[in-house]
């Protein structure tokens, strides 16, 4: 088997490059054997010969960046990054930059993989009713989609269950606004339709399940369109912020409340460390050619190296080529 | 002034009429000025003329009751209580039922309020930033919503904050899958179009704002179509449950922790206030001629007595005859 390789656009933190680095470190001790050619300004990473492969790109894109930047600056991290994949030096990319500049960047180098309607971001919060994992996807890639894009968006979820968390046959719900047949955006119809007519080796269909059902549903996959996974995925982040803040008010309180926290701080690490999004790693492009996988925006040194490691098994698993063959 | 009236849907709990007839009689007891028609089975409530004036209603709907259903039960309590509105009896209907029932019958039976195009479903969210509330609308009685529809749903969230909370000009925002203008749907886009392009007195509006801010954003009226509006509402409430779960389960890890939950007890009961649904009361449906509120599902008597408050609220305000004057 030849050696995985991975790209990593080092400039596409705010913060500089300085957590990437961290994170390439670590990850590069416990993965001697992954290639990894780190993409960036020679004079902001110093010299990283004992960590990989150094490739020079002298722009750097803002966060705020879209599609035309990303074609105007084809010297920037991002677009070399990107660019490795396709020439098929690498089988991954892993950027903490803006998720315009990511998406732009895989769909318009990368490509779409063979047999594939749309790509979409698949998210992976953790499932606190399973103990696991739900996928829930398309996270924004797309605006709108097709009942036939989002039954394929149930394929691609399920795939990404099985290579990253081995689970065989997951469970796929369609998010809707009622957890009766029938409801839904017409599209969420049609997609209830396909699924429920059409059962796939790679997955179980359970039929729609609702935003509150988000974190302690029975899905193992949670397929909608762009938008509505969109607001769903960022207002349970949002929330989750809120209660951390509730929560450390709270502790606050008074002497008694403020003793309280910490005698229950054990406990309390724990739950954060459940709602922590850099434990997830980041948001995955699914349906291009090649893994594509964005760390978090506020990313530290963790959430990099988990998104690392993500892209990392998932290129082991050879997703695109398992996809090519169930679409064809 | 007339007596202000409100028919009460005695039986749209799934566990029986007690819970209503609790929050009745609470309500009763601080508000003996208005007057109260409860609506229900005569064998069920029992004795309820020291309360307010019982309706027969023979028919009890299920919790998944949709339209058809509301038409061929003409004797059901929502059915009934909702005449006692439409003709001119009472100013509100409450109910505890259904979300189908509730939306299918305010529709049939109050009708539009001249001049709104839909009527829209708002809940009134926690905001820890302001410290005050959120209005989300649409949070369900559609699945989308054109870009006008959109422009009428900000002008009657900003009356709802003034007529609830007394915000005088409220900061409006739209829910968006990127705070930047030219990001949503075809719908949002033409929404900013018209909100920005028509300033009115009542309210300030500030573009977008993504799901993320739901709880801590700086607006206090949020606009969205249906479809959104409900997952993200739901995906809140889902959020803030598994948060609650989480929390115990923290506490629980050992001894120490247990102990710590003791001493930090009383902080933590604020905390649970601030999420719990039923401090909120309920959603009220907006642009029909007639106030209708739905008491939260699986809603206490303290959550169906906010949601007594509320309509009597509302319906002192006068929301109908603002809005009709308003849009005309």
């Amino acid at each position: 088997m030849e050696k995985l390789a991975i790209a990593v656009d080092m400039m596409g933190s705010d913060k500089g490059p300085g957590m990437a680095l961290e994170a390439v470190r670590s990850f590069h001790e416990k993965n001697p054997g992954v290639l990894l050619y780190l993409v960036g300004r020679k004079e902001e990473l110093g010299d990283v010969s004992s960590l990989g492969e150094l490739v020079e790109a002298p722009d750097v894109l803002p966060m705020t960046a879209g599609a035309l930047d990303v074609i105007r600056a084809k010297g920037s991290s991002i677009y070399k990054a990107s660019s490795l994949v396709r020439e098929g030096k690498c089988s991954a990319v892993v950027s903490a930059g803006g998720t315009g500049a990511f998406l732009s960047s895989a769909a318009l180098i990368l490509g779409k993989a063979e047999g594939v309607l749309r790509p979409a971001l698949a998210a992976s919060l953790p499932n606190f009713r399973t103990g696991g994992h739900t996928i829930l996807l398309d996270c924004g890639a797309s605006n709108e989609n097709s009942g036939e894009e989002l039954m394929q968006f149930a394929l691609m979820g399920a795939l990404y269950q099985r290579i990253v968390y081995g689970v065989d046959k997951p469970k796929v719900a369609l998010l809707s606004n009622g957890a009766e047949e029938g409801k839904g955006s017409p599209e969420g119809k049609e997609a209830y339709r396909l699924l429920k007519e059409n059962p796939k080796e790679e997955y179980e269909f359970i039929g729609n399940v609702e935003g509150k059902d988000v974190l302690e549903g029975p899905m193992e996959v949670l397929v909608t369109d762009g938008y509505s996974g969109n607001v769903l995925m960022k207002g349970v982040e949002g929330a989750a912020k809120a209660m951390g803040h509730l929560l450390k008010k709270a502790f606050m309180t008074n002497i008694s409340t403020k003793l309280g926290y910490l005698l229950a701080k054990k406990g309390m690490a724990g739950l954060k460390e459940s709602l922590d999004p850099s434990s997830i790693g980041g948001a995955m492009l699914l349906g291009v050619k090649g893994v594509a996988v964005k760390a978090h925006g506020a990313s530290d040194p963790k959430g990099f190296l988990s998104a690392l490691s993500l892209a990392s098994r998932m290129a082991k698993g050879d997703m695109a080529a398992e996809l090519a063959r169930l679409l064809s």
